[in-house]
């Protein structure tokens, strides 16, 4: 793949390769993508997060991603990319964007002509659609951002463990162990039986009471450790179990609050369209929809208007590297043709009764 | 002081001489005191939690702060006490207790001829009452014990700021913190006005907006650093501001609500007596009664019973190394004359209206 894409010496007829990069803060994905939309190339690397991993490593990986994406395209690694977007987990700051940029260009002139760096969540929603909606992330932590279509974003949320993740995997495990204490000392009647969490509870953390889980919760604290205790609740909410199903439902509430919050700063033109609102699930508790369900139909039911009439949840089949590189092309002047209906998928969709 | 009780040189006497350690997470004391119940001698010390410091220095602090009491209160050092009674937060594990007297005896001949371990909470009882009653600790952060009469205790909460702490200084500084980012997001309503409340965690964290927080929750996190915004809380609450107000209600609320967790196992006994159900408020946090009563009292309003038909708040006007000491005297046959209503004053009574 990638030969028919000649090249020529002097380095001009590269401009019809674009790249992106989906810099996420566990692993990473480099694309190439013709003018005409094809992909000619794809790699993965580690975490590219700059607040996570510093510049110079961040900077390291995007370079190995990209160059190895050359070679596998069969491209000249010496010949620079007439567009390189980055849809980076923690490309919010434009001062700290402009600095990557600055660097990118003094310690690797062969890479790319040009840089574009954009959020995480604007280059997911890129790789899903041209109007804009919501990208509603919720992994081991949780947030969520309006895209309007001239690509500015209005956040409700990410803030963390300790100061939000509402919905997140971390928050579902949290509050599956926490109904198990306060249910032990009687300080809140759990909502239904506690048996099916609590066993399995001790069971993922090796441990035989209560206090066995404090070492888990403090002197060995992984975010990522307890989030992973989600899976459990979630086979759990398989076989039945109804609390297990009440946490996933709570998490489904919490989550379509945030789509409420940011509804009121939303432009009318991202309610239009045959979808509707544009919700973009990116995350693995998604893969529990069915019984965060209950809970998220609820309060949304409740907030449809005259614009806000139907809404339809997407979830991604290709790496937001893709839309990073649209975005990325964009800012040079070219359109990439992008398959939006192959992009994404549609899961769900809800139109409001006439009462509203 | 201490001149006048008389030793001699076989090491009988010696026997009229009981010591208390009051050991805390941050700070510690131990007392003297003799079996007529006069405290001879009075010193302080450092952290004595041995899961924090270690049993090594746990000890050698307790062996530095008793001799040194034995030497302000004018008796020989190489003379044992008849008994040491501490009093520790983390005493709570008895085989971790056994270990500790065992190494004591070997390590210090010198301290004490016999020695006695409770917990915190039931040394401060001691201190207060001889009756029994609940423990409910409002500091950095928050626990209730309730101590029946014989000793053994009930607990609710005290499982730190991840799993517990409700109503602690740590959780109103966070409430409070959080309102504020979820009305910036959206996400929630707040209940009152938040300018005074952001005013103040800007100032008291020295940032300009909310991302300047996050360093204070992850990367230089200090529980005791967040819990002391608790403070600036309560001069908002004490100049009228009405989130500031609500906060510790709900904290009042709370804490409240661990009391009622605890009284089902209470016996018949710690309701009876002229103050009803006594409880013995411990920790900072108490200094604000006034904003924590609205909360407080309607919780417990809701709850009286045939039995539970008054209660009264308590605070220690002495050590609990007092209580320390009158236990580990009791251990070996001694009861200290202690004078329960100088030790503790009872800061308000309620009782039940005749409708419960």
């Amino acid at each position: 793949m990638g030969e028919d894409l000649s090249y020529d010496r002097n380095r001009k007829t590269m401009a019809a390769v674009c790249g992106g990069v989906e810099g996420g803060g566990t692993h990473s994905k480099a694309m190439l993508v013709s003018d005409d939309g094809r992909i000619l190339a794809e790699t993965d690397g580690p975490c590219t997060n700059h607040w996570l991993v510093g510049t110079d490593k961040c900077l390291e990986a995007i370079n190995d991603m990209v160059q190895k994406a050359k070679s596998q395209a069969g491209l000249d690694t010496a010949t620079p990319l007439h567009s390189l977007g980055l849809s980076l987990s923690g490309g919010e700051q434009k001062e700290a964007n402009q600095k990557l940029i600055a660097e990118m260009h003094a310690r690797f002139p062969e890479l790319s002509r040009s840089y574009h760096i954009t959020t995480d969540a604007r280059g997911a929603m890129a790789t899903a659609s041209e109007h804009g909606g919501v990208v509603l992330i919720s992994g081991t932590g949780s947030n969520c951002k309006l895209v309007k279509p001239d690509g500015t974003e209005v956040g409700c949320g990410g803030w963390g463990h300790l100061m939000g993740d509402e919905g997140s995997a971390y928050w579902i495990s949290h509050r599956a162990v926490k109904t198990v204490f306060d249910a032990h000392d009687g300080l809140v009647t759990p909502p239904h039986d506690i048996a099916y969490v609590q066993k399995a509870m001790m069971q993922y953390f090796q441990v035989s009471n209560l206090m066995g889980i404090l070492p888990h919760l403090y002197k060995n604290f992984q975010k990522s450790h307890i989030a992973g205790f989600c899976r459990k609740l979630a086979e759990g909410a398989s076989e039945g179990d109804a609390l297990c199903r009440y946490v996933f439902s709570q998490a489904g509430r919490v989550l379509a609050q945030h789509i409420v919050a940011v509804l009121p700063k939303a432009h009318e033109s991202v309610f239009q369209g045959e979808r509707g609102l544009q919700i973009l699930c990116v995350g693995s508790v998604w893969n529990s929809w069915e019984f965060l369900r209950p809970g998220f139909t609820e309060v949304l039911e409740g907030c449809g208007s005259v614009s806000f009439t139907r809404y339809s949840l997407l979830t991604l089949r290709q790496s937001s590297a893709l839309g990073g590189a649209s975005l990325g092309a964009l800012s040079v002047g070219i359109k990439l043709p992008l398959n939006y209906a192959a992009n994404a998928k549609v899961f769900y969709t809800h139109s409001f009764s006439s009462q509203h």
